[in-house]
């Protein structure tokens, strides 16, 4: 396999490598991702659970507070992971961005939990815990997912300046709406429904919409909180589009090369029940040689920050990709 | 059972003449609660149907957006045409009041459609026309539902000034999340499973969570589009907590008085399934004594504003309890 990866045009390994070393010979041993990504979590995980409310007034609203928190509990928090690295790569600090992260992973969340439902996606397993409705139902779930989507946007309203909060809130409900992640809902539902073979730029619509929307609205909401200018939320925004299709892309070629143990889930299930993904469509050499052009994007967009600074988001990057190559 | 009525300390319905005859005095022929209803109910309908974004890109998001328009096409408006009448009402037009109008709509439509959905009241109808996800499959229910939802924030964010719009968002993310809305329809779920009659205390949670709150923030939304000053704010939040628990009660008392023709629906069901109502709790007459009391109060409440430019509100409680208690 690694003859293979080398042997393309565009190797993304190879091409990453370079990337994530020349940033790293500047200041050897100056960043540790997993460090970074560890302390992150830490932050997060603590302020969230602060920004729930506590169940109120009557027991019966106990579980629909315990169900917010357990979903909350099962997240990667990236969103809000990459809302804070934005906002700090723009001269911000973790401060400035908290509000906005716990409101973008609330949201984020809340579309989980909306995902998992029977009626949707079905599913049992959510980082190998019961997804929320096997855990507590699904009346509490379909509550729990709508009240943790509105907390996202009081908690915006709470915690910013008037014209900053209602710049945040008009960037996540695009991002989220009817012409933003449930677009995409609805296209890859539609493409379930029937069953058949897609056309790649029908896939490239569900990816940019299911999982860049969000991802760019959180860079952009971290990057509001910095004070950052139009123009690095811009290319924050071209960053975060790119990279959620390269994570897309990358996961569907994981699908494909990854042992059922290395993925946690089992293995090859794409090709065997005919779901199309960029591997299944156009092989898994092509697929990387994607992956290897949008990893040159993704740099590029963020070319306009200070290399030092933006090594939170080229990591990032590099952690999607290695986990899909590494090894083999 | 006029007989009754009439025989009542507190008698609604002669009270509730008293009310609005002391107003109508002043200005006799001044004011037509139906005319003011439908011209409302019209503008609205237009502004709303422009206030949807096209279906976009895909083909399969047409299904999405129409979903959205054909819930939207079920309500009464009711949400919309207060906001419409606190914003007048505190001197601010109609069309300060309408992008308010508009979002708190797509927000009460949000939470109608995802109370109808099978795993909670599990109903068929709605307004005599098929429910959202018997119309289109729930998959399609549940995204309409959260777009409607996200909608309505954004709709707030486009159209009011920063910190206008993030007011505006706080007052309805509280009324609609998990210790407002949310919390009533847990509380209420659970009065469901567990099967039991329930205090009065409880009923009256229900009540002031699942209606009152959105009414309360609706008004509230109209007002601050109008420019009120905090006291009148507070006055009109007041004047919704008060509505909403009168409603509900009218609508208990409702079921135990009116005919199945009369109500579009079986009549008696509430005892018949041994479900917790006012009436059921405390008999029609305790609970047209509350009712007098409650119009008393929320008359005291609207006792702030002129009476001839508080009409088109106090015509509403009108409505509401001659809706209950006419042709009897």
């Amino acid at each position: 396999m690694n003859k293979q990866i080398s042997g393309l045009v565009f190797s993304p390994r190879v091409q990453y490598r370079r990337i994530a070393t020349s940033a790293s010979s500047t200041k050897p041993n100056k960043f540790d991702y997993d460090l970074y990504v560890k302390s992150k979590f830490k932050a997060v995980s603590i302020s969230i659970q602060h920004a729930l409310p506590p169940p109120f007034k009557r027991p019966e609203t106990l579980q629909l507070h315990e169900a917010m928190r357990y979903a909350l509990s099962q997240g990667r928090l990236m969103c809000a992971i990459v809302c804070i690295a934005a906002c700090e790569l723009v001269g911000g600090s973790q401060d400035d961005a908290m509000p906005g992260a716990c409101a973008v992973e609330m949201i984020k969340t809340s579309t989980c939990v909306q995902d998992d439902l029977p009626s949707i996606d079905n599913a049992e397993l959510r980082d190998g815990k019961p997804t929320v409705h096997c855990a507590f139902g699904i009346p509490t779930a379909l509550f729990a997912g709508t009240a943790l989507l509105v907390l996202g946007f009081e908690h915006l309203a709470a915690h910013y300046r008037g014209d900053t909060a209602a710049r945040m809130v008009g960037e996540v409900s695009r991002a989220v709406g009817s012409t933003g992640l449930l677009a995409g809902q609805a296209v890859d539902m539609g493409i379930q429904n029937a069953g058949r073979a897609v056309e790649l730029e029908t896939l490239e619509f569900v990816h940019l919409h299911k999982t860049s929307a969000l991802l760019e609205a959180s860079l952009v909401i971290g990057a509001i909180a910095g004070g950052a200018s139009d123009q690095d939320i811009e290319a924050l925004r071209a960053y975060g589009r790119v990279t959620g299709l390269l994570y897309q892309i990358v996961d569907d070629i994981a699908d494909a090369t990854k042992t059922t143990e290395e993925l946690g889930k089992v293995a090859g299930q794409d090709a065997m029940t005919g779901k199309s993904t960029y591997s299944t469509i156009l092989g898994v050499d092509k697929s990387r040689e994607i992956v290897g052009q949008l990893l040159v994007e993704a740099k590029e967009r963020l070319g306009v920050f200070e290399e030092t600074k933006a090594l939170p988001l080229i990591h990032l990057m590099d952690h999607f990709v290695n986990w899909a190559y590494d090894r083999r």
